[in-house]
């Protein structure tokens, strides 16, 4: 059994990977499981080096790595490039977040006269099965958010290669373990394995703590419930994503051919294939909203071309269904005669917000460069047809400014249903910094308190422990009284 | 339909309680929903004065509650009385927590040349069942610790009576709500259910959010599984708890009689009705422990009498059970002659360590007053031994004080299993504070890293949004910039 990546743009084989033999992945948990209790004492500044040692090593290699990217993925070499930077970035991010060490939460109750004294630390859960996703193949893949913030806790890493890109996936993951090994960690501490089967046995496999995942509905879905069956459950973070709706107030309205241009901007970004891609647009009656887009997106002729051959062949079919379900095709983009490989349209589809029910599947997530335009009649029709929807990651308004009466109330509205709100701004772009939310309820994630970008991530792969009355020299370092990494801790309930 | 609940002692009837229909339910789902969205605007202040009103109100009452429960549980009146000063005490313990407002985790990213300005604050859930224990019909019942945090949060809370303490899960029910109107919280704030269709539709009810139970595992495994069935599904944190170990060193076992009178006490506790409760001792070999706690038992002689007819049964069958598997008895104090109601008997068996293995019915709780003890050869048996036990809650060592080179590496083979590790201590109290830790991996919980008790536990009922490129008045009144509640928050990555 081989796993085999394609070039999107010609169908051309690209790289056959074979899969990992069932000895094969039970060496690699061996050694991960083996490695556990050794990273367990290593300290969030010795981890910090390694993730630093990762991001010089994936730089030193970004032009390689961006061009082996382009041929599996065809999402542009400047693209790629920018995003072997990001990862590196991210990298070394998370190595500073769990080196300034609010992540562990050291909890100290000195005693009184009826309770204990409780010392409160957060420690690593142990390995941790990493499935990326197709659309990001640095930031989001073998060495993304989740390898990072994972090996940033303590806990060791087994990543799933990416089928769209499993040459890539290999040759990061080697590059990552030699750097790790330079670096000095553990052996143990990452691997990459291969094949769909070997994913479902690495899910089901008693050394696997924990599962970060990015990817489609159904895959998530099936990692959670496969975990859910376990003897001893786990958790699944499964960032799934649905579709993400941007508001547009009446005064947000007044330049609707602004609006409109943007909205093709962010719904055609790499070729649509993006868990933040504003799938929705909910603009006011009579705002002309739907034919500013056509005629955006008519202008700006992009030519999607997608990550594979499924993506690719899902989008028709989320089209059909979508008219189906009572949409209007208003304007498409077809791919350019005699394109090859996994050339897609791009398509702007209009309907009236009350047929945005629960169950239509105009709810429903198509993912690539496709967008459904709604008009609401009033504030009231807006909420309801806001609160029909299906949770999301994110989702935008685009308002008349600070004195926009209108917008306070729609921010309110969507933050009940996302786990971010950007006011003017396309959703697109997530930024990984201390303050990124990247998450949102079921079913955009399988977790809604947490996120897959930014620093609060890192609570994903951790569990808190608390040791009642123990010695000082029987605590981990830094719940002990010297405090011998200088890590924030709260005494007696005070923020130290 | 109807609930009804006995007198242990006797079998008697105590209270019948109507099941609330389904018209009433859907009453209290819609209250709790409309209630939402007031007591997100509400500030943790105004919220602290509300649980505080409750605390006062339950203290109010203290003596008449005690009898009540007293008559429900045969926990005795100064149990009982004690325990209602402690549910008081924990209700303002988490108003207070709220108030301080770390839990809010504001963080504020302000805007660089590459990324935007985001502000992150987290936000109640919704509406919460709270699905209370037996054993602790004040301090985790329908005015619990799940309800105390839900409410501090900012989330309606919908208790289900407990069918054990139905009566009193009703009462306390009436003082609450009318505590909780006199001190201005919005109707809809707080109600109680009962009736166990009830309990199922609640959960599948569309308005609940999430759910907070304690007890059993067959309990919460279902509550669970139905959460996991809905079209959203929505995070359940049961705490269900299994065997407690604790494991005595070599040089704690130099006064083995000492170990084993306070493994009485403690197993016996409350008639073993603790989830904290030592359910096994792993002693050095030849330290003579299991006949030193067999004394201890035969100069105890507990009456144990248990909370519910299905307790009390289930202790012969346990112990049955514990018997074809291995295990020896050696010590019972039977329930003295013509004891009524539902008395059972206290035991203690012993099984060699090799017995311990997965899938052993050895290695699973009897719920009451039932231990096992068991000898281990050596460090490394002793090793085995753990790691081939079920996560738990709790486990403690007795050990030969700081000098006992034992006894770290004891304290770190535990820390991997339980959620809080006790030195020279027993298991059995948890007492309500910052560094608390109440919880642990499956399949003592359902959540690895949440905690059902102490400060961290509100983390529960809240999620994370974040704000991008909001304009200051339409933040939150915790995420903006003028701080108005006074609030700890992170800005820049920085701790404020």
């Amino acid at each position: 059994m081989s796993v085999t990546s394609f070039d999107p743009r010609t169908g051309a084989v690209i790289a056959t990977v074979a899969d990992t033999s069932a000895d094969e992945l039970q060496a690699v948990l061996a050694a991960a499981s083996a490695a556990a209790p050794q990273l367990v004492a290593t300290s969030p500044a010795e981890r910090r080096t390694w993730l630093h040692a990762v991001a010089d090593a994936l730089e030193l290699h970004r032009d390689d790595l961006a061009r082996l990217a382009d041929q599996e993925t065809a999402l542009g070499l400047e693209r790629l490039t920018g995003e072997v930077t990001r990862a590196a970035g991210q990298l070394r991010f998370y190595g500073d977040v769990a080196a300034e060490g609010s992540y562990l939460e050291v909890t100290v109750d000195e005693p009184t006269a009826t309770t204990p004294r409780l010392i409160r630390t957060n420690r690593p859960l142990g390995p941790v099965a990493v499935f990326g996703a197709s659309n990001f193949p640095f930031a989001f893949s073998v060495l993304g958010n989740d390898t990072a913030m994972a090996l940033a806790t303590g806990c060791p890493v087994v990543a799933k290669a990416h089928p769209a890109h499993a040459g890539l996936s290999m040759r990061q993951a080697e590059i990552a373990r030699e750097a790790l090994a330079g670096a000095g960690a553990p052996r143990g501490t990452f691997a990459a394995v291969s094949g769909h089967q070997v994913g479902v046995d690495l899910v089901k496999a008693q050394e696997i703590a924990a599962v970060g995942f990015t990817g489609s509905q159904a895959g998530g879905l099936a990692l959670w419930r496969i975990a859910n069956e376990r003897e001893v459950v786990i958790p699944v973070y499964a960032e799934m994503g649905t579709v993400n709706p941007v508001v547009v107030t009446r005064a947000g309205a007044a330049d609707i051919d602004a609006v409109a241009k943007g909205l093709v901007g962010s719904f055609t970004l790499g070729s649509g294939q993006f868990c933040t891609k504003p799938g929705l647009l909910l603009a006011p009656k009579d705002s002309g909203a739907a034919q500013a887009v056509a005629a955006a997106l008519r202008g700006a002729e992009p030519a999607p071309v997608m990550l594979t051959e499924a993506i690719a062949q899902g989008i028709p079919t989320g089209i059909r269904e979508m008219i189906a379900a009572g949409a209007e095709l208003i304007a498409e983009v077809a791919p350019a005669e005699g394109a090859t490989g996994w050339a897609a349209p791009a398509v702007v589809l209009a309907a009236p917000a009350d047929d945005l029910t629960p169950g239509s599947r105009l709810l429903e997530e198509t993912f690539g460069a496709v967008v459904l335009v709604t008009e609401y009649d009033d504030d009231r029709a807006l909420a309801d047809a806001v609160r029909r929807l299906q949770c999301s990651l994110v989702a935008s308004v685009f308002t008349g400014g600070a004195d926009d009466v209108q917008a306070p109330g729609v921010v309110a509205l969507l933050s009940a249903k996302v786990g971010r709100v950007a006011v003017d701004e396309w959703p697109t772009g997530v930024a990984f910094t201390w303050a990124q939310q990247h998450g949102g309820p079921w079913p955009a994630t399988s977790a809604p308190a947490a996120t897959s970008v930014g620093a609060y991530g890192l609570a994903r792969f951790v569990r808190p422990v608390a040791y009642q009355s123990a010695h000082d020299a029987w605590l981990p370092p830094e719940a002990q009284a010297a405090n011998p990494w200088g890590l924030p801790r709260r005494v007696n309930g005070v923020r130290g």
